[in-house]
């Protein structure tokens, strides 16, 4: 196990009626009367939520700036309007109610708000970050983890660059989560958002390090949790002990608990921003795509992890005739899983064209100078080969 | 599974040499240069964390008054002689290094200080509190997951009344977690902190709350890590991997984390209190007394999920003729776990005498008037069949 630092401050409210007390929370937590409250498209005003947060935040005389229309890979204009309308408004609290992509918005202008050059600079790493105003989220998709991750992924439409800033000083002071919230997302939204989360235990899971018991048997309980409630939710959209399951194992998946001690890998994440960069498909879909070939590509550095997967997570029974045996049935019912819930699994179920390749691994390594991964540390040649497993 | 409001903001400082850190992390989170230094007997004398700490704090500038001699089962007289010291010295800042009872003492002592009345009435129920000052915590004793949880357990002298106080108020600011440094802890001392880790996560696990899929199988996965290294560092105390395993389920298990949506169970807890009380036998081995037979007496509330306990806990197999047959298979191998840790099993074995039975469960309930427990509600009859069943 390494030596590590964990705080996650942010507090969850998590259940029926919750949106409720949106109100009280951010009286609780804003520094300023005037917030910005962004959102996303009419999904929130179709379902009513958009009525109750502006009755709550009313109801305790918070005064509000709207920034609507956040799309899903969220870009960076919409974050410099909300950084210049904060500025201009003496805004010292940001509230997102919707999915990943508005949170991931209001997180950007929290931390671009107090800073004076670009806030791009936080994504490219230019800058680091020193400050930020406090967010406050309603979550109503359960996949990013962003209401309790110290994550924010933006893309800069100038060149269609998606690039992720981690910094403990994003984490959300307050989450509102209510899996009721949930019960209209269409399907497909709702299995990109389950493989999302699977994901985000994933790229915790394959580490290098060793001696980290504990948080190898969260990973898979946390996995094989999706795995049971993800079928569940697809047959039976309202199905609120589902929901609720699935809801709250997206935060588990990407609040950090499960990354104590560990180093985790990352580049099944950052070749999929490239997926989505360029074609813009769900993340989680790309994420369908990406995994099972990245899996087939590096499981031979660390074959006894793998077999661990494949045994704890996906029940492979020991008695294949070999550890590559075993290891090959897991990814196969990885990948059956995800195709099961009606996800592409192949560039060309994602309507991604081969000869997109080339581009998306120079843009993912920055021309070849870069690898990605710390399980394994990826060149361009390798993520090349990688999406021509995925094809 | 319940609404739940969780949030636990205590900064982990987890590893190697992280002691060396206390003085940063006191002059981060204290309101004042003095501090209270709270600690227990010499075995951090004689280990030279004394000398680490001490250093460390004078390297930052902070002063400190000592409290030192904090017993097992602490009492509440050096709490009260630790609320007149900062007092009198304006401090507002208690610093714990040692087990969970120097802990638990700075947490009543970090209460008591703003608090007009008397102390011991946060811990009757008498008062609720509504301030504290900050605690730092050097946790050496993986077993209480005081150093982030919400509680505080303090001894009465007068009378020998045992009571736990409950309130996010207390989570300390810091906790600094060597797992190094629980190294020289003598065999008996690491069972007993071994059996009281699991007993966290069992008060747990046994809820009436339905639909608790995730928590579930986070419980199960912590509960199986302690069995798995418990034995492992019985055998070889400087093993770091399997000790850092310990401490850190040891915090998991208490932080809140999971509990999220659950109601626990606690009547274990409240009756080993009284095991405790009287006969001053180390918490953890009067759990390993009190737990099975709370076991026996309650499995039929509910045997699906005693079932699920030996199945997915203790590798029970489902071919046993019945359901009651898995059950009492998993209480058995339970119970033997904890006997080849060398805990005592039964009041017997734990020199407690049954001619205190009544009287413990009269305590226990308050003279008969109230019940414990919430996963079945015992009344004091209750009490004295499962202390009947411990003999």
């Amino acid at each position: 196990m390494e030596n590590f630092i964990f705080k996650n401050a942010t507090e969850i409210i998590f259940g029926k009626d919750t949106e409720d007390l949106v109100g009280s929370k951010v009286k609780e937590y804003s520094k300023s009367d005037k917030i910005l409250f962004c959102y996303g498209g009419g999904s929130i005003k179709r379902s009513g939520l958009y009525d109750r947060v502006i009755k709550s935040l009313k109801e305790n005389g918070i005064e509000f700036i709207e920034l609507p229309g956040i799309k899903p890979n969220p870009r960076l204009g919409p974050v410099k309007e909300g950084i210049r309308l904060c500025r201009e408004n003496n805004i010292k609290f940001v509230l997102s109610v919707g999915g990943g992509s508005s949170a991931d918005t209001a997180k950007a202008i929290a931390v671009g708000v107090p800073y004076k050059g670009d806030v791009w600079d936080f994504y490219t790493g230019k800058a680091e970050v020193k400050e930020a105003l406090p967010v406050g989220v309603v979550i109503t998709l359960p996949a990013t983890g962003t209401e309790s991750s110290n994550s924010s992924v933006i893309m800069n439409e100038d060149g269609w660059f998606k690039k992720g800033l981690n910094t403990v000083l994003i984490r959300p002071a307050f989450s509102i989560m209510n899996p009721e919230l949930t019960f209209t997302l269409p399907e497909y939204q709702t299995a990109c958002g389950a493989c999302d989360i699977m994901a985000h235990i994933m790229e915790r899971y394959f580490t290098n390090v060793k001696h980290v018991d504990l948080t190898d048997r969260l990973c898979e309980a946390a996995l094989r949790n999706v795995i049971n409630n993800a079928p569940i939710v697809l047959k039976d959209p309202k199905n609120y002990d589902a929901r609720a399951e699935i809801m709250w194992t997206g935060t588990i998946a990407h609040n950090d608990v499960l990354s104590t001690g560990r180093i985790g890998d990352w580049a099944s994440h950052k070749i999929e921003h490239e997926l989505s960069g360029e074609t813009d498909i769900a993340h989680g879909a790309g994420l369908a795509i990406v995994f099972p070939a990245w899996m087939k590509y590096v499981y031979k550095h660390d074959i006894n992890r793998f077999v661990q997967f494949a045994v704890r997570v996906w029940d492979v029974d020991l008695s294949y005739s070999s550890c590559e045996d075993i290891v090959l049935e897991g990814i196969r019912r990885m990948t059956a899983f995800f195709k099961s819930m009606g996800l592409p699994i192949t560039l060309k179920e994602g309507s991604i064209g081969e000869d997109k390749i080339e581009e998306m691994a120079n843009k993912c390594t920055d021309n070849g100078t870069k690898t990605v991964g710390q399980f394994v540390k990826l060149n361009k040649d390798d993520i090349v080969k990688i999406l021509n497993l995925a094809r």
